[in-house]
């Protein structure tokens, strides 16, 4: 059986770039080059879309809970989304899927960037393929109690494309031509391993998740500082003992008092203020290409 | 009786940049110089900053029309809003207000600007004075049958400043500096008129609202090109014939076509995609400052 990939855009309703692009796409079939591989390409959350919002009830990248499936009786759109999508396009669904790519876009002056949740084999051997190619960051995100539930963790192999900045319901072109730059180089990368025809890197950098943090917030749990103007949009700049992180508009800055190096990424994705995260500080790491990485995925590409 | 000044801020939920400097200035009183002016300041639609969307059932800032007061017992929440703001802070009000200003945030690269709507002697007098201090644009929304029913318009004197660009739901550290910038310095202007100190520019600066054009669109009325690159966040700089506007992905430009040099305004406003408003073009113009301007203003400032 031919491998099949299912790629998602608009998982959050009001990152309308991708969900632009699907649609164009559905008209325009020549548009994408999906390099002979077969495709599924849904929009995540088309009620959030049309409310023009993230979400109805809740974020449906931290619904793909084990626990949760199935949830057909549930009143919750994102939770029967969730289990609706898996069944419609899991590895054991109607239209099985082995991979999934699900396209986002933040806020955050991140640039173009990749997120491997946890350290599964085919993920980071792809992710690597990719990193090879394009040159993105790759976020890893584990260790993450507080944020679970993410679409691409139901599938075998999953990653996340993050793009940005750009404001929550905006379309713009250079969101919409790298969406398309990415996701052409992911199926060429994967048609080149069906093809036996590809080559890997020695080494992976990554940007290991260490922890998120709030923003300052007063006795009445308000907000009462920003993101200074020093680090607003400084994504993947490294921090040092003493760097500014957050003004008060009493004049009081508060800063980074960490020994430890970190590099912060979502810096003020407008999305995380509900989840209480100003920034999350990663750990940049090189890592040696392990073979069983590139095993795993040749083996998911071909085993169909 | 002493002049009062109305400051609003939110008046759409999620520009929220405004309201967090309210809620800051509310704590800690000396954090904005009024220069003695007594003013109110208020969260225009406080229930849609809580649900963190622009409006609940319709767009404040459209819902001030003198044929819709009194709505009390209408179960659209903004016409009761506008209601409410207009019997608390209007004129004729609870605590009266002359003149209202009204603090926004735009998508669109427009940097800090005014906007005045119509020709209200008062209004043209106070953006005058701003203009010759900040060197502000003033966009001049006048002749526009479709957008109406604007706050400061239920005022007897009444300003929008626009600062941008920002995402929603963003706060950002420049348009906090800005807006307190802003602030302070029409509230140092109003206190000059009062104190019989100020000096009023020869000419006016503004950008005539000529008219809005919308998204290209397919025949599902879908959007079917963006912004093109060349055009987004050029926000104030002239078109001029054979320009580029926008972009459709199967690689066609659309082009501007008017024989006349337009000047566009809001370009890529995330919140105009619903009101089918790719841009706006406008004229400028340069008035000469009349007479009749000052004294409406020095006359509203001292008929108290």
């Amino acid at each position: 059986m031919e491998l099949q990939v299912l790629l998602v855009a608009g998982t959050h309703g009001n990152e309308i770039n991708g969900i632009w692009l699907w649609e164009q796409w559905e008209k325009l079939p020549f548009l994408i080059n999906t390099h002979g591989i077969k495709t599924y390409k849904v929009i995540g959350n088309p009620e959030a879309k049309k409310a023009g919002k993230r979400y109805i009830n809740n974020d449906l990248n931290r619904s793909f809970l084990e626990e949760s499936f199935p949830l057909i009786n549930s009143s919750n759109l994102e939770g029967i989304r969730a289990n609706q999508l898996v069944q419609l396009y899991g590895n054991k669904g109607e239209n099985p899927c082995q991979i999934a790519l699900d396209f986002h876009t933040t806020t955050a002056s991140m640039g173009s960037c990749l997120v491997v949740y946890g350290r599964r084999d085919s993920d980071l051997a792809l992710a690597g393929l990719i990193q090879n190619k394009l040159g993105l960051p790759i976020y890893l995100h584990e260790s993450d109690k507080k944020q679970t539930g993410f679409l691409v963790e139901s599938w075998p192999c999953g990653i996340v494309i993050e793009i940005g900045p750009i404001g929550q319901g905006l379309l713009n072109s250079r969101i919409i031509s790298q969406t398309k730059l990415i996701l052409e180089n992911f199926l060429e990368q994967i048609q080149d391993i069906n093809n036996l025809n590809f080559i890997f890197p020695d080494k992976l950098i990554i940007h290991r998740h260490i922890k998120s943090i709030d923003f300052p917030r007063d006795e009445d749990d308000n907000i009462n500082a920003y993101v200074h103007p020093l680090r607003q949009s400084k994504d993947w700049y490294t921090l040092k003992k003493n760097d500014e992180l957050f003004y008060k508009f009493n004049g009081e800055t508060i800063k980074y008092e960490e020994n430890e190096s970190y590099v912060p990424v979502f810096i003020n994705e407008a999305a995380y203020m509900e989840k209480n995260i100003a920034m999350s500080f990663t750990k940049r790491e090189i890592l040696n290409f392990e073979d069983k990485w590139k095993r795993s995925l040749i083996e998911l590409v071909h085993q169909r």
